[in-house]
């Protein structure tokens, strides 16, 4: 046995019971409104083949996958002249699984698995944590949760419209006021690319423009000359970057922008549909405005979000006066079981970062003494009397519904209460042998410090509520 | 590309929405039960070192580690005479960390590494999946979720006690009536042990004894023996298998069999303290009695659970006339953290075994209408013109908190009745032009057939109950 201090694998963390409680109140809340809005949960293993994980997230995501030993004595397959020929020959010997990399993947290989077996259109929400062998840093992980929800097999709008609502909902719900939803369209990106004389170079332009916050209008200039985009078209790319007015004045200004470029035209389109149906559906996403008196949907033609199977609407989310990246994202594909060899299934999702959702709300102390579903009441005892009066008392107390602990031992009276305030416990009862003659106890408030003394009905009384 | 038909890594295995659900009722049962009992939530990471995991579990366990390659090129570390040297050499180089087995290590390495941090006695739940590379086969798999509690850092026998109500009190709120909770104790195998002439001898008879249900009183005796336990000490062993009575009488039994052996006596007297927390907290594992009429909770001498850490008191929790192992189980363990380097740490754990549970409420079909979370009510939709009609009626149900869809395009009808019949969504609402024109929705109870013209009032009023 090992006798040296364990520790644990850099860049996963262990969650203590208060942080557990709080980020269970995020998850919560999530699920509530994913499941109002028809989405089911899902789970997969953490495992997935490797044939089933590599070659979807790049090169550079390959090399970030967490990969597992095949079990059993894998030696005996594998010769020394296997080693001289490198690192993916042996590698694909020795393991055949990885751990699961994102959400996506694994639901696009869960519905090609169960394609006779679904209803489409299919609404899964999945809460489950990935894994990443990235450097680990302030923020990143190499564990973490993800929160996606997806519905696969319509094209209808109306999906991108509720997953408006719904990032509205959840962050509503959660206590936060002051956020921006960004919305825009590949469609709009590539009837740019089009409109500026670069037709069909969306994709280089997309990548450059999501660094706009990091790097500015300057740096974006430079990378895209780089990259081979003309002056000219650079130079009439950048008035689009300071876009001024409302919803309705942005998709006028981009109307004469884009011309007759189809793509323009068909994300034109889809964005005017998705606002008709937030209208229709009276949607408090149009309505609410942010502390700046900007509405919280926006149509921001520089949001071109990296991933490059997005097809359609794309969405982003930034808690404005918050030093923090983009707290929810997704968008639209057009085909995502294509990589397992079942074409034509369009989808639309989004994900929630859960992570730095639970950062925000620290932040804003947000988090409601509600989410907080410890002990209520913790039952102090002197001596064996004092214990074995309180037993049939600490039963009435949980018959009741109200979680509550005895002290296990007549400890002193001090640890006693240091155990209620550590936990957090908002009320204490004291029994002593006043309180056995009398039948009444001695109920303690922790916070304001007060005591009373009363007969357990009305102790449950007061605590039930 | 991959083209060929994905598969998940045997032994592992995707849950649905509906089997979810269903796991989320036995999940969210148990914590709240947990919770009453001041226990609370801890989560440690997928990923330990194989320095905290190896050599824990005995020589079988490490061979069924999950170890998952160290990230990087990290054959520029191996060279080919590290392969000669054989496989834990070569595993030793390239792989450093490993998938949690179970969750008692994590637990005993998080309170080593909180130790400071934490207030004794410590009570914390943990509901997570762990991996074991084990041959899969029916009911065994390779990732499978454990659900333990355990407090640390008391002796208090109230623990125990707590425990056993704690699994009467899941149990019972699953719906299950004919379950027997077995209880024994570590000193009195120890002390029968000694009565028959074979003190310390206590492991090997532990091991062969726990196999009686298996193999049968002939079995046991045929492998004590070969264990090298006399011809007389197994003679003096066989009555007890079958000791008869209440659990007093049991405990009178076993008083004159133990006689003035010292473990026998510590668990005579643990056991019987048990008994008195137990009814001095008027508990129904005490007063309800299952089928047969036997009392839930019942002494067995012949349980002795396999895991060498246990010190004290141990439980298993079978469910009569179903072929199912035990569904429950766990024991007091005197040294949790000195694996460790700690020592002097005592606690008392159990886990619910949550897939059998699952499978004990499918065959009694105690699964409730009411664990089926999913939508409530679809709206259907026929054209634009119902389209639009349809939308904010639709937001008037999510307002009111009512899980609610409307199909997302004018398909035929009947496939999205289908979609419904496949969603269990209990009810349905049309809107045709004859409903838009009187401003009454035609609600379909999908379950009866039945159908009613009602206004969206009427229709929230009547689904909210």
């Amino acid at each position: 046995m090992s006798k040296e201090k364990p520790s644990i694998p850099k860049g996963t963390r262990d969650f203590g019971p208060a942080v557990v409680v709080k980020r269970n109140y995020i998850f919560n809340t999530i699920k509530r409104t994913f499941e109002k809005f028809g989405y089911l949960p899902l789970e997969t293993p953490a495992m997935e083949q490797l044939s089933v994980l590599t070659g979807k997230y790049g090169d550079e995501g390959d090399q970030l996958l967490f990969k597992i030993l095949n079990s059993g004595d894998f030696l005996s397959k594998t010769k020394p002249e296997d080693l001289e020929q490198g690192y993916k020959n042996i590698t694909r010997k020795v393991a055949e699984k990885g751990l699961r990399y994102d959400l996506t993947v694994p639901f696009a290989r869960f519905v090609v698995m169960n394609r006779n077996e679904i209803t489409f259109p299919f609404k899964r929400y999945q809460i489950q944590p990935v894994w990443r062998a990235d450097r680990p840093q302030k923020g990143r992980y190499r564990e973490f949760y993800q929160c996606d929800a997806d519905v696969v097999g319509t094209n209808s709008l109306l999906c991108e419209a509720e997953i408006v609502q719904m990032i509205n909902e959840v962050l509503t719900a959660l206590g936060l006021t002051d956020f921006t939803i960004k919305i825009n369209h590949r469609g709009i990106l590539a009837g740019i690319a089009e409109a500026i004389g670069e037709k069909g170079r969306e994709g280089d332009i997309c990548v450059v423009i999501d660094k706009l916050d990091k790097i500015g209008a300057e740096g974006v200039r430079k990378e895209l000359l780089e990259r081979g985009i003309s002056e000219s078209a650079v130079a009439k790319l950048e008035p689009l970057y300071t876009l001024e007015g409302t919803n309705e004045q942005l998709l006028e200004q981009l109307q004469s922008i884009l011309g007759e470029t189809a793509e323009g035209q068909r994300g034109l389109a889809d964005l005017r549909e998705v606002w008709q149906y937030l209208s229709k559906l009276n949607s408090q996403a149009l309505t609410a405005s942010n502390a700046s008196g900007i509405p919280r949907l926006m149509l921001d033609v520089t949001l071109a979000r990296g991933l490059s199977y997005y097809t359609g609407c794309i969405f982003e989310v930034k808690v404005n006066n918050v030093s923090m990246g983009s707290i929810s994202g997704g968008g639209r594909y057009d085909n995502l079981t294509g990589m397992f060899g079942m074409p034509g299934v369009s989808g639309v999702g989004f994900s929630f970062g859960v992570d730095r959702i639970y950062d925000v709300l620290e932040e804003l102390m947000l988090f409601p003494d509600s989410s907080q579903v410890g002990t209520k009441v913790l039952l102090v005892q002197f001596d064996k009397d004092s214990e074995f009066y309180a037993l049939p008392v600490l039963q009435q107390l949980r018959d009741a519904g109200i979680a509550a602990e005895l002290y296990p031992e007549p400890a002193k009276l001090k640890k006693q209460m240091g155990y209620a305030d550590q936990k957090s416990i908002p009320y204490v009862i004291l029994i002593g042998s006043e309180e056995m003659a009398s039948g009444k106890l001695k109920l303690r408030d922790m916070q304001l410090g007060e005591q009373q003394d009363l007969t357990i009905e009305e102790i449950i009384s007061l605590l039930i509520k």
